[in-house]
């Protein structure tokens, strides 16, 4: 039997990450290792400037009062003490599209399994007053069990997102341009002095995104995103060398 | 003159943020944006669970109780009301390498910039037990002037990682890919109850990583890295169509 990591940034509480251990329960064995506490929009933060612990709150699940990146880790030296075979992150409620996949600390779960060596999927489903898990579990199944069976390419991994209702089908997309926009929400406090609200970017994209996650999700299909860690603009590679001559 | 936003991860306090914003203001105008406290390892997270604070710390100089990411999107919408022309971020203490940059909060600095529109530019040194940021700030000084007078490609910007000592000279690289370990120091409180530290990963590298920065690194010479925020894994588009029929 395979062995499944499952975490989240939503935190271990949350209803999402326990959808996704029962479908992957199907597969492997399961342990779900996750924040005490949610860590949304955390990144590929690791907790270096403070201990961490752990807590065992069932049997096969743990909290960590750190990132999910943390989770990853922790959980492969103390609590399995071996690479598992798959590590999943999710659910999450909200997507994770585009150039805001560097913001999440879902993908980032999945990408410090492939960092580490297994291979890692996000699975991310649009927020909504309320949730049904049904459709983006069973994606996350299907992936999880093509990618137990034939592997990934090393060092990479996988963000699926959901869309509300029953999805048409999947896409196999690429990573959306974002049309970045800050919005901040100024206020006073009763003392009279500023505080800022970071405010949710508004879903702008690039037109020229091409098959993107966000079209996907846009049009009803599951997107289904392969990704890995290297960020080198390649073809900036010789133009830079020639100026800096 | 152009306006050159400052920001880093080591927090507003660090000499090698002032290193480098010396080394700006013989290009542009100048703004300090930074954290008010360390923000190490807390890579690409944006603080959206509570609200922020800026400190006007002196002429120029502002601190934010955040991430860089934070200081940021604070600087372009409160503090300079418009887009600067280029974001700088370091000096940091301590080596960006390969894989880890998506650890890095110096580097998401620079990232941050680039998804809002002005090119970034991310700035480390090694790891000594004191430093000379000469090299460093001159590196930065020289790259800079290049991206300000040429541009960047939209989307990109740059990471650079500087030796000790005299480097040898500039070399354009590429992001190599890491060898992760995960070592974790556990450790017992005086009640008995266990808690973990995570070490900082050892320097292992792919051999198979080409002419990247971590490479420029180790043989003296300062490694100009181009990034850009798409991690979509193109190789692995057509294969995985295949395989979800």
């Amino acid at each position: 039997m395979p062995l499944i990591l499952v975490t989240n940034d939503d935190g271990v509480t949350s209803d999402g990450i326990h959808a996704l251990a029962d479908a992957m329960r199907t597969l492997g064995d399961v342990v779900v290792v996750a924040p005490l506490q949610e860590a949304s929009a955390i990144g590929h933060a690791l907790t270096l400037r403070r201990p961490l612990r752990i807590e065992n709150v069932s049997e096969g699940v743990y909290a960590v009062d750190g990132t999910p990146t943390d989770c990853v880790n922790l959980a492969t030296a103390v609590i399995l003490k071996r690479l598992p075979d798959l590590v999943v992150s999710g659910i999450n409620k909200g997507w994770n599209l585009g150039d805001d996949i560097t913001y999440s600390g879902t993908v980032a779960g999945a990408l410090e399994g492939a960092l580490l060596g297994p291979p890692g999927i996000a699975v991310s489903l649009k927020r909504t007053p309320a949730y049904d898990f049904g459709p983006s579990a069973e994606a996350a199944r299907k992936v999880a069990s093509l990618v137990l069976s034939k592997g990934l390419p090393p060092r990479s991994f996988i963000n699926i997102n959901v869309p509300a209702g029953t999805p048409k089908g999947l896409r196999v997309t690429t990573q959306a341009k974002r049309n970045h926009v800050t919005k901040i929400d100024s206020r006073m406090d009763p003392r009279g002095n500023a505080y800022y609200w970071i405010e949710e970017a508004l879903d702008e994209y690039h037109p020229d995104s091409g098959r993107s996650d966000y079209e996907a999700v846009k049009e009803g299909y599951v997107s289904i995103t392969p990704l890995q860690p290297d960020m080198t603009a390649y073809e900036a590679l010789a133009p830079l060398v020639e100026r800096l001559k």
